[in-house]
């Protein structure tokens, strides 16, 4: 019996993301609020579902990719919601970067009325969506991970199971923790080298061709060297991750001294009108903090 | 005329890069405070000298290795310093960590009595000064650095010119900004997957294949693992040259939150006794404020 997929959320991740369920083959429905995202799967054979609720009742395992825990909660448990259109024994996989602590609530409402809950949020931004190479960070039931490995071969390279619910969201803390302490410490360097007089090319030449180059570095030199931050990270999504890590991070009674200030930096950027810019433009706040125009 | 090089300060670096000159066929002299560690380079065909006077007497070109900015200036203006033994024309060039500041205070000293002095600190470890393949990061007027350029040659691969006196060590404070900071990231992002219950060897692994992973953090996810902390770069190091980067940005009105926080870590990390160990037992400090043993 062919798997019936449903996919909840089209946006710049999840878009890419359900062309590739529908490319493989799989017998897909999705919803979006905004229906015009619809239409391009529809082109591919995908059926379109007025809600949420029907995106469940038409399958076996549903796919969200939602901005935030709040989106989440309403797409589940609201009247015309995942729940309500659910039979047991459905998967709802969450691949949106979520909060692990909220992560387990749900799975735990979802439980109750025999829904299973995978969260597997992705590592990769929306190039590597496009071509399927997203790392996937999984957590929940093992049985239930499972069962899903096919269909997240169609999304993603590398696949890791972590642990229980929650698992998977703590990890992906753990690495945007690591993007945002690399974005912030290659300003703080590139800018303390600017009010130096070197030339910010060259610094960043020396940098890109050092051991301290990781794939994220080398891409983000080049907007600091040339003062365009086009966003392939929005700062405001990294500020979001950042206040998810701190409060996830307080939760375990983990003290973060660094990640705490690149978190009110973030804070200060977005206020100051960055947020719509890559993520990158941190540099930006920092260059006036040294007055730097 | 076969060009006579000096070299002061044969130590872990000192030692395999002064083998290199003597290897590449330079007429070579050393000196070193502990006279044993002259022994292989003797063996090599080098003259041991009993002071650095002597060294400048027998050389046109003087490369000194040193920890600090006080052994440097003791090394050039005692009475049996280089500046005591140097005719005018001779070329002093220093490859350690110090100071833009110092520098440029010890380069117009030297002006006066007709010395002509380069900053050229390296980037990479003992390794890389065994293979030759040293980054050197060059400050100093350009005809002099270009008349070094073979020189240099001998002792790494990618050699860059920077700019005037002190540019050297001020790109030089700028790589070690970053790597401080991804070492602490590092550190945070496991602490807190390690707190919430992850395992760390699988942490370890999703970070080491991710676009995270630079050369430096491959290297150091190994020790934090294991837990096991040989020093390729001693913490205290890393410690000291926190201390010429922050008091760096003061003296060019340079603010760096992230690392300045950075270096307070680390300060604490040397007083609880990690001085000798590798710079990633920066986690251990961290790891016990977060209640981990």
């Amino acid at each position: 019996m062919k798997i019936r997929v449903g996919f909840v959320g089209l946006g710049l991740m999840g878009g890419p993301m359900a062309t590739n369920i529908a490319r493989t083959g799989y017998a897909l429905t999705v919803y979006d609020v905004l229906s015009e995202k619809c239409a391009p799967l529809q082109d591919l054979g995908a059926r379109v579902a007025s809600s949420p609720k029907e995106v469940a009742e038409c399958s076996d395992v549903v796919v969200a990719m939602l901005s935030d825990s709040g989106v989440m909660e309403k797409v589940l448990f609201s009247p015309d919601g995942i729940v309500a259109g659910a039979k047991a024994g459905l998967v709802f996989i969450n691949m949106g970067t979520i909060a692990p602590d909220a992560t387990r609530r749900a799975a735990a409402r979802l439980s109750e009325k025999g829904i299973k809950m995978l969260d597997a949020p992705v590592a990769g931004s929306t190039g590597h969506a496009k071509e399927g190479t997203l790392g996937i960070l999984v957590g929940g039931d093992q049985e239930v991970y499972l069962g899903q490995k096919e269909l997240f071969s169609a999304l993603g390279k590398d696949i890791y199971y972590l642990g229980p619910s929650g698992s998977g969201e703590q990890m992906k803390l753990s690495m945007n923790l690591l993007v945002a302490a690399q974005v912030t410490a290659l300003s703080e360097a590139m800018v303390m080298a600017s009010k130096a007089g070197l030339d910010l090319e060259l610094v960043g030449k020396i940098i890109g061709e050092s051991n301290l180059a990781s794939n994220l570095i080398s891409r983000k030199i080049p907007n600091i060297v040339n003062q365009s931050y086009k966003p392939a990270f929005s700062l405001k999504l990294m500020q979001k991750d950042l206040t998810l890590i701190i409060q996830s991070a307080e939760s375990l009674g983990v003290a973060l001294p660094t990640t705490s200030v690149t978190h009110q930096l973030y804070t200060s950027a977005k206020t100051r009108g960055h947020g719509e810019d890559d993520s990158s433009s941190i540099y930006c706040v920092l260059a006036e903090m040294a007055g730097l125009d």
